[in-house]
């Protein structure tokens, strides 16, 4: 998926706190900005300017939409908002955000930046932006909230609320609730499903879990019927869920904080707004409630159905790779049909649920545009003569997918091959990377650049970020981002590096890879990779002289895993022609190609053949 | 030096906050902890219970000295220590702490471990150990602050004072003073030496520098006549320095704090005590002050200096190397001894100051012991069938060296040459990193463990330190830690990774290195190290079939330049037998025994071989 943009870029990685008015808002009381995307941008508007601070995904779009009373600001770093307020708002005046539509540490962010300028950040529940948008407001969304089929669960939902009340016991501080803010939270924790944000099937929703009761704040008419059942099937009891309505969420928890508690809840994406509801003696505060970092790791069951899913997949994007290599040349294909033609494949994979995010699709210069999407009126043509980068992925009930491949049908110019096999083995340098448990990922990401370093080049995005069981294709908190936590072994993670020349080619080679154990004779756990996305890479632009001997073998190794379990899955399909096509495509790569020799060893091989023709052996 | 502990642990890396009782304090009023050495101890006292809290190299010292109304506690953590007073503090309790033995950020950490408990931390002045202590308490240090002689310094004081005040106009919050609080940032800005401090040649001290005035807050009867006439020389005016007694520092910034002032400080190291004086909105807190982060990047005559010093410290170790071949054997040679002789072939060498840390001697099992210094009573015999460790520095008037050696002078164990071999290819791995510019070294110090990693090892401490120019060994803010700033092209710091294992031996393998701009075909810039410490490794440890060529062609350049620098260095002073062993020492190793070729591909060299001379050839 479009990776996330510059490490460490403040208010952009973080996803949660959303844009005035870009919202979707289901209620007019509550609104929820927990949605699992980064931040599409932020509007300020004073009584005589308005601005809007958005990443260059939308500066084409912002530019069409805003007409002369708006002014675009090409970043959307809270720094930079934070010195234009203080420029377009006198000291002693008033910043009013919505408290719903800004996390704990998004606020906190503000506030430091406003801190000691002599302007006050103030919460305000009426939104602005809603008034004037009145009657045209979009409804919310109202179709059916769906139990997972027990076939495509990790665990009960009786077991992970007992794993999580057991995590509140063993807490120091002994929190008496949990409070879920996050959808994807409430979305694993309960089994349950939606489609209320595109492409992430959560639905808009709350979760207060205590001690002893379970409210479930959400619109419950939408419930299905088997949805209720498995809901209600504890009461009355611990494992009782009480339904309340969405909007109830402020008042219930209001009520609750007067007693003697104390409320366990995750700053990086709860909401301002109910956090300030909640006395702050009563707070547990961590960057990530129990429940997200209980799906982080995924256990079993979980792993299983992601490698299941990436299989079926990799088959969609093998048939994708083959109808290009025979369409391309025609000239009959652009970026938008290309990606039109992926959705179809994956839709005709078992349990399928459409594309995860929406497909880039991009050729030639615009694949230097790393959020570049195409559209239906402007999309360039593919070509032989051009490099091709897509990053789609899927959602199945068994998985969620996220893949990029970057393909040429020609002749690449040296540069795109030395830049492309330098992503390559930056991508393979950190998947066969051994490290020990609960190492923080952004201390070892560098080996996925450094291969790029060594000759001056470098990406300007992160390097992965974890992924969900048909939840978010950006599922927090895991990956390479120095907010992310230690890696551990069931945690799925994207690895991405890539490289992009403005104006000529973009290049991204990525993969999802589970952490596993690795095999070492320490007494120390040690982890490493298992790829989980089994779709070769494009041979022609592998400069192979520029590979070490251990990243040639990694390769063949990766190659003969694809054969052993795509393989079988395209001849069950009966796709034998896309079999043909993957068997030559993962043939194993010669290792006296290597860079294994000194400059003046270069010789050495084909010295010897010459000598063992000579002998006539 | 003793490398810093486990990376991250909270209160140790950091120079500043001091134990009670601890740090040396020259007045009774003022007290200062911005000494640069790690936290040695923290004590806890309560009506009924004494605790003190230190690292391993203290255990022993603190279990002999310590009655049994103390508790040893064998850590430094804040956070252990917060949940001793936790239990040992009833609800409603004081903590009271002398301000001015604590950093602005140790009192935060100590305030948010004791947050929402119900017990207060509180400043109090008076400080109640040296009330007990009374008459027995060491004078205050007498000896003389002495200039730089000019060839010794990068720039004149009155340059680095322009420098600073032009970072301060060019600040957007327009600070007008800065306060230095560090004892090395007031010493390096004037070119000023002292030693109070046993190791590091500073004096205590506290400047402020504003954007008209300068006041330096010393034992005035202490300045030399030149010191004084450099202090003075600019007088009135500007660059005049006002000489005040130190104990008025408090009061002077009192003073100067009820004007419409903005003071520009570090939090990482100003003492609360100073802090607390000053308004929050007349505050600007950033980590570091700008004297702290310009005295980071080293200047080319600075950069020179060090060069230099580096090369005469390598005589004196490759003395020592030769002098433990010869002697070790014969059984008379101990760790105390040892250290010793070291410290007599540095004293040897021109415009030296002695050592720059307590020696780390360490023999056999005695090096699995991070921290350990050998002592006179106490002390292990060198034998050949030990493996040696020894790890020491050197104050030069031109600049401070810090250097580990690994050594075995007979048949090391497999494991052994095994553990040392990765411990080298680790610090060949980081040493030749190209890396681009600003890049945060804990994002790139997993280059030094790979090597280990790959096989279930690693260690448990810091990759490395920043170095000052005759000042201290662990010169903050450079290094490898997540607190530490963004590597830039002139910086020094220690690369330092290791191997450890208990009750068996201890490898690791120190050079000082500078970052300097790397050749590469990119227009931004990309920064490598050089390495700046000049002593061979122990061939008899190395396995070389471990290694990649271009580990091996790393290798044979360094011992090039290490020919080339200290060689003529060797004959200048007539060493002939050393300047020998230096050219048996780095004989270039063959490339053809290195990880070249596939398993199995292994024999094609000496089948090569076998042909050649099967032809005649």
């Amino acid at each position: 998926s479009s990776p996330q943009a510059a490490p460490e870029a403040p208010g952009v990685a973080v996803p949660t706190g959303c844009a005035a008015g870009r919202a979707p808002s289901p209620r007019d009381d509550i609104r929820d900005c927990s949605a699992p995307h980064p931040v599409p941008g932020t509007a300020v508007v004073t009584q005589d300017k308005a601005a809007l601070w958005t990443d260059s995904r939308y500066w084409t779009q912002a530019e069409r939409e805003l007409d002369c009373n708006w002014e675009l600001q090409r970043t959307t770093s809270i720094e930079s908002i934070g010195m234009w307020i203080l420029e377009a708002v006198p000291a002693g005046g008033n910043v009013t955000v919505d408290p719903f539509l800004f996390s704990i540490d998004t606020w906190n962010s503000y506030s430091r930046a406003l801190h000691g300028s002599g302007r006050t950040l103030l919460p305000l529940e009426t939104n602005l932006v809603d008034q004037a948008w009145g009657a045209q407001r979009p409804p919310p969304s109202s179709s059916e909230i769906y139990s997972l089929p027990a076939e495509f669960t990790g665990s009960r939902w009786q077991e992970k609320v007992a794993g999580i009340r057991q995590q509140m016991e063993q807490h120091s501080r002994r929190p008496t609730a949990v409070l879920l803010s996050g959808l994807e939270e409430t979305a694993w924790l309960f089994n349950l499903r939606g489609d209320d944000i595109p492409y992430n099937p959560v639905f808009y929703s709350y979760t207060l879990l205590t001690n002893t009761t379970i409210s479930l704040f959400l619109d419950e008419p939408r419930l299905s019927a088997a949805a209720r059942r498995s809901l209600l099937s504890g009461c009355p009891g611990p494992l009782c869920v009480e339904l309340q309505p969405y909007g109830q969420v402020s008042a219930h928890l209001r009520r609750y904080a007067q007693d003697n508690v104390t409320v366990w809840l995750g700053t990086e994406y709860t909401t301002y707004g109910l956090y300030s509801i909640i006395p702050q003696e009563k707070l547990l505060e961590e960057n990530y409630s129990p429940v997200m970092t209980a799906k982080a790791v995924k256990n079993s069951p979980e792993q299983e159905m992601l490698r299941a899913a990436h299989v079926r997949d990799a088959v969609a994007i093998i048939q994708y790779l083959l109808w290009l290599e025979k369409t391309v040349p025609q000239g009959q294909v652009d970026e938008f049909s290309g990606a039109q033609h992926i959705d179809t494949l994956r839709w005709a994979q078992e349990h399928s649920h459409g594309p995860s995010f929406q497909s880039i699709s991009a050729s030639g210069l615009n694949a230097a545009l790393a959020h570049y999407s195409p559209s239906n009126g402007s999309s360039r043509t593919l070509s032989v003569g051009e490099m091709y980068l897509f990053d789609t992925g899927g959602q199945y009930l068994d998985g969620t997918t996220d893949i990029t491949r970057t393909v040429h049908w020609s002749e690449p110019t040296p540069l795109q091959k030395e830049a492309y096999t330098r992503v390559l083995m930056g991508n393979i340098d950190l998947s066969r990377l051994v490290f020990p448990s609960h190492t923080a990922g952004k201390t070892v990401e560098s080996f996925a650049r450094r291969a790029l370093w060594d000759v001056g080049l470098n990406y300007g995005h992160g390097t992965g970020h974890g992924i969900g069981n048909f939840l978010s294709v950006h599922e927090w908190p895991v990956g390479f981002q120095s907010n992310n936590v230690p890696l551990e072994a069931g945690m799925f993670t994207s690895i991405e590096p890539g490289y992009y020349r403005d104006g000529e080619f973009g290049i991204r080679i990525e993969d999802v890879a589970l952490v596993v154990e690795a095999q070492t004779k320490s007494e120390e756990t040690f982890l490493t990779f298992e790829v989980v996305s089994l779709v070769p890479y494009d041979r022609k632009l592998i400069d192979l002289s520029l590979l070490s001997p251990e990243q040639i073998r990694y390769l063949n190794s990766y190659y003969e895993r694809i054969r052993e379990l795509v393989g079988p899955e395209l001849r069950r399909q009966r796709l034998e022609e896309e079999y043909a096509w993957l068997q030559a495509s993962t043939e194993p790569f010669p290792l006296g190609s290597a860079r294994t020799l000194a400059p003046g060893a270069l010789a050495l091989a084909p010295l010897l053949s010459v000598l063992l023709s000579g002998l006539g052996a």
